[in-house]
């Protein structure tokens, strides 16, 4: 893409153009070069939304009570984002299975954002993405982001690292308490719920909860445990209270060296991500010095760690590597 | 660690003796700086190892399934490798949860060795460390290695690239086949297992299975389907064979040009994870010339993306960042 392109792109952004968002987010899914400029150029906008992380089993009701948030936080006048990283959720592609008659209530609101994030294909890369699509609808000016993805793998939950509260949703059924301590979901949330709270065994598994959050070590956030009956609308309210509450608690405790530590893990995947991406884009589009080097790894004549050294020890091919400047004029 | 000290435990490596293939395993576990070296040493010995993954939803009986095939491949003399990454398994965390008593049989098999790698702490390197501990498994001179995975996330999906056969367990309870396809695991299936085949429905998803198979373009492997009771021995037999007939036709279609995209992918994987790892001990352990800006990141001075440009655009701080050799040789 033309720089002059990017910068009118850029400047529709800043006036809050929705289309131009969308172009972006794409931007992101698709890992062009442009990627790291955008981010540099937003950058300083974003900071201001509430980061709302939900997650739990497939089944547990996500995103009904996401349903819900929307309508309970654009009845309070704020900007609602959702990013959903889940092949079955409703928002994603959950459609082809049935789910269409759950879509969202609010899809032709122009205060709510809605927007899914495959999960397919990315290779590890979709916690990178997932990260600057928030830092994106964060500095398009959303006051709630919410990320919706089920909680069973590792990069899901990692994903739940970029939330500021993270709600984690279960049902009364089939041991889901188990469950959630299984996947690690325990430990990352700061708000439980049991949905569907009308069935049986959902005092069981609320009480089981509640001995979790007992066990954990006193002085720091107690997770509460909330029953809501989302489809009913029941328990909402009390769900975004504790979100709120949970917001004003880290806002009270906020801890200097804790954020510095955040930058700093931001910056090392910022930076070995912007490595892994220039080096992909170098080996895919020709870079003399690492083309001999690359040519023997094909070939199987040359391990891949030894490869890797003989690049990463030589300055002339290593900076070759990670100039994206040549390539980029190329393709103008 | 001392040269002479990780000389030693790759002589002793290469003597097959088992503590010390335990050891580097703990250190590719533990991303130390000697990872690559030791990769680079062992590189040439692998690859002879058939690899099967077995991956499914939790409660498929994969575990069962896995202590079979161990039965039925010692049984022919050869030398077996499990790699459990599960936090669910009976192999890595599942005993607390009551799954002791299905530990394996093979325990005590000098034979067979069995290890687990934990999903947590891993934040995206996992694959990574899974794909250096079957190159580790493979040099040491298993002839069997299986990998067991619950498939469900995005990174437990990835580590099944690594299996020359996947072997995509089910059963036939909830729907199961609906939630392979949407877990994006029928995609990558080499075979299809029906598992606790006695139960109701076990037709049916055998039948949903072979429809899904009859989808696939023609002219490619097909998927077999099978039926196997796990805990009663039945239908192993026939999963040993058709694995077998799946490594003969992989023999039989090898296509160059896609050994040289495979090798290719690995050596980016190596070289993106090494500049990576690289990086993370420079940050720590403090490299001269990016100190200034690491340091305005940390007190939010500076935008990551930003910083991260001035780095990878500045030859002499990045070749700084990469060189590993000063802070190892303080280390010793």
């Amino acid at each position: 893409m033309a720089d002059t392109k990017l910068n009118s792109l850029l400047d529709r952004f800043a006036r809050r153009d929705r289309l131009a968002l969308a172009r972006l987010i794409t931007l992101v899914e698709n890992r062009t070069a442009e990627v790291s400029t955008v981010m540099e150029r937003i950058y300083a906008q974003s900071g201001h939304a509430c980061i709302i992380g939900i997650t739990g089993a497939p089944g547990a009701g996500k995103s009904t009570l996401v349903n819900r948030l929307i309508g309970k936080y654009r009845a309070q006048g704020k900007l609602v984002a959702v990013l959903a990283i889940d092949p079955s959720s409703p928002f994603s592609g959950g459609a082809v299975l049935g789910d269409r008659v759950r879509m969202t209530d609010h899809y032709k609101d122009a205060g709510v954002y809605i927007r899914s994030l495959s999960t397919r294909g990315h290779h590890g890369g979709l916690s990178r993405a997932a990260r600057e699509i928030v830092k994106l609808l964060d500095a398009f000016g959303h006051d709630i982001i919410i990320l919706e993805t089920v909680g069973v793998g590792q990069t899901e939950l990692s994903v739940m690292d970029l939330a500021d509260t993270t709600v984690v949703v279960t049902v009364p059924e089939g041991g889901d308490g188990v469950q959630v301590m299984k996947a690690g979901l325990n430990e990352i949330a700061d708000v439980f719920v049991v949905n569907k709270a009308d069935r049986d065994g959902a005092d069981r598994i609320k009480a089981e909860l509640e001995l979790s959050v007992h066990l954990r070590p006193a002085g720091g956030w107690r997770p509460p445990v909330l029953m809501t009956q989302a489809s009913m609308d029941v328990g909402i309210d009390a769900l975004v209270a504790q979100i709120e509450r949970h917001h004003a608690y880290l806002n009270e405790h906020r801890d200097p060296a804790r954020e510095s530590e955040r930058r700093a893990r931001e910056f090392m995947e910022v930076l070995a991500g912007e490595i892994e991406e220039r080096t992909a884009r170098a080996l895919r589009d020709g870079a003399d010095g690492a083309e001999a080097i690359f040519a023997d790894v094909r070939h199987g004549n040359l391990n891949p760690y030894s490869a890797a050294r003989r690049i990463i020890e030589d300055r002339a091919i290593l900076s070759d590597l990670l100039s994206d400047v040549r390539r980029r004029g190329e393709q103008e």
